[in-house]
């Protein structure tokens, strides 16, 4: 993938179409504003499309889109984008929408890039919002996230010979446990003494625990960490009566999970039903009109959770845009295989 | 494609689904079915599945379906078919639903073919309906179709020497007239003296019948046919003045497009409303509890005939079939990327 992503700051752009989130129902949604001739924008937290595809799970295969019997999720965003790209949308990566203002007849939104946009209809795409870890509540934290604190492993040889605590007690923690454990000396610190991870996991854990290959601190949890200049020294755990004790550490990597979170969206003047926005049927227009909500992050009666409703969905909710993005122009419905595409 | 069609006789075969049509939404219904952990069969009129899409328009490219940026009609027909064969659905090919019941807890339906099968719901993914070509009413054609009068051209060596007409003025007549006076003798028969066709086309016809290449009886419509034992002797034709005149002919190729028709399914008690079927929203079920429309038959508001609609569609109503077929039992909703599909 290929991306180009506008940089422009404090300029004002003005488009048909702007679709916030470029995830798979983002990017079919670009698409299907350039099959109906708008001109769109997107807008994502992340620094590539693609969405949870992309960024959470590329290597899954997904066997219910249609006429995919199997399709890797990254593979899946890298088709919905080449489809897009047929009509040239801008992408605005890397910034959250911030503001959005209903004016007379457009919108207009500001992304923490400074970047302010009009258009005349809003799609909101955003899933279950921007994502990132769920981060330990410990003091200072942020000094040390990206030096010795990581919520992901990117480059395993790095950790070689060194003191490593993972916290958590789920698969991602423990089979990087398992994995490290060749190369550095691990200790797993989780709050309780089960874990929650695929049986033949905990199996080798033990195993490993039993050969001294893995420290176990369990019934433990993060307390506090003390280092210099961003590189730990030590982190402190502690146990449910507050007894603590000194893990020596090199590097720490928490495992507890992603959150996700709508942000700046919630306070838009949208319904909303439990961090969902809600639509009506079948258009998926919001209670602000001119503002559609598509894909995960929409919620209506019967409302099924799959990638392909979402395609549906932002097909249904463009073909509606159309006619307040070109001033009461009527829509005359073409297949695809009569009009073609822009090439 | 290699189709395995059922052509078990007078046998009762019981399904969790019976799908009537077996084109893009019923393909996927299938697929859709069989994620859910339901047993499907389909019946369509056709020999092999794929509906208009594998019938009329096999090469025709189509731009809007997700994640395809271009797939060739056909080729979306074979990739619909293989995901739902990983779930062993059953095909009742060539034949026509003619009947159907309800039951207490089930539906039963009849077929063409005189096969009966039992349901406990019933998705109608029937398009336009089956289709045929429109046949011209002349007193017994039906005892010539197949050995002297051709609604389509299978094998065009056969008609090397032969006396033709063809008659229509659309471009499937002109274009067998241009080929076809290669080896034989045509006469074009068509109600008006203008054509609809591609201007070059035109040109050509004109060109060949000024040469002596083709004969042209315009302004005359089809109004006999004489043989015997089902081969032509002479097609009889006449003018708006009721002039006729005799063409001697050994086959007659009657060129007046295709129609479809939704036939039985007329007359199943569904509420209809111009040729398509009313459902509700957003489960897509038809005034009988446990019939569902998907797809180009079915009609709501804000209907969207695109293919990627159908799917959306299909996935919804076989959701919502999955308690009735289940008796109740509730539907824990799962990705694909969790569940994973049988192999």
């Amino acid at each position: 993938m290929n991306i180009k992503s506008e940089n422009m700051k404090s300029e004002n752009m003005k488009f048909d179409i702007v679709i916030i989130g470029a995830g798979p129902s983002g990017l079919f949604s670009a698409f299907q504003a350039g099959m109906l001739g708008m001109k769109s924008a997107l807008i994502d937290a992340l620094e590539v499309p693609g969405g949870q595809c992309a960024a959470l799970y590329p290597e899954k295969p997904i066997y219910d889109i249609p006429a995919h019997p199997y399709i890797l999720s990254q593979d899946l965003v890298d088709k919905l984008y080449e489809q897009a790209n047929a009509f040239n949308p801008k992408y605005f990566l890397a910034q959250q929408v911030v503001t959005l203002k209903t004016c007379d007849n457009f919108f207009e939104l500001s992304t923490s890039k400074n970047i302010t946009i009009e258009a005349k209809a809003v799609i909101i795409a955003a899933g279950a919002g921007s994502f990132g870890p769920n981060r330990p509540p410990l003091k200072d934290i942020e000094k040390y996230e990206g030096k010795s604190v990581f919520y992901l492993v990117s480059n395993r040889n790095l950790l070689a010979g060194k003191n490593i605590v993972i916290a958590g007690g789920g698969d991602s923690a423990l089979d990087w446990a398992l994995s490290l454990s060749e190369i550095a000396s691990v200790t797993i610190v989780h709050r309780r003494d089960k874990f929650r991870a695929a049986p033949a996991t905990i199996s080798k854990i033990q195993e490993f625990a039993q050969a001294g290959k893995i420290n176990l601190a369990t019934n433990y949890q993060l307390s506090d960490i003390n280092g210099n200049d961003g590189l730990l020294k030590e982190v402190i755990i502690s146990d449910l009566n507050g007894n603590s004790k000194s893990l020596k550490a090199d590097i720490l990597l928490p495992f507890f999970g992603l959150a996700q979170n709508l942000g700046p969206i919630l306070d838009f003047g949208l319904n909303l039903n439990m961090h969902h926005i809600k639509v009506d049927h079948p258009y998926f227009e919001t209670n602000i009109k001119g503002i559609y909500a598509v894909g995960d992050v929409a919620t209506y009666e019967g409302k099924l959770k799959l990638i392909l409703t979402g395609f549906a969905e932002s097909a249904a909710a463009l073909h509606h845009a159309y006619c307040r993005v070109f001033d009461g122009k009527p829509l005359h419905f073409e297949y695809s295989t009569t009009k073609g595409i822009k090439q």
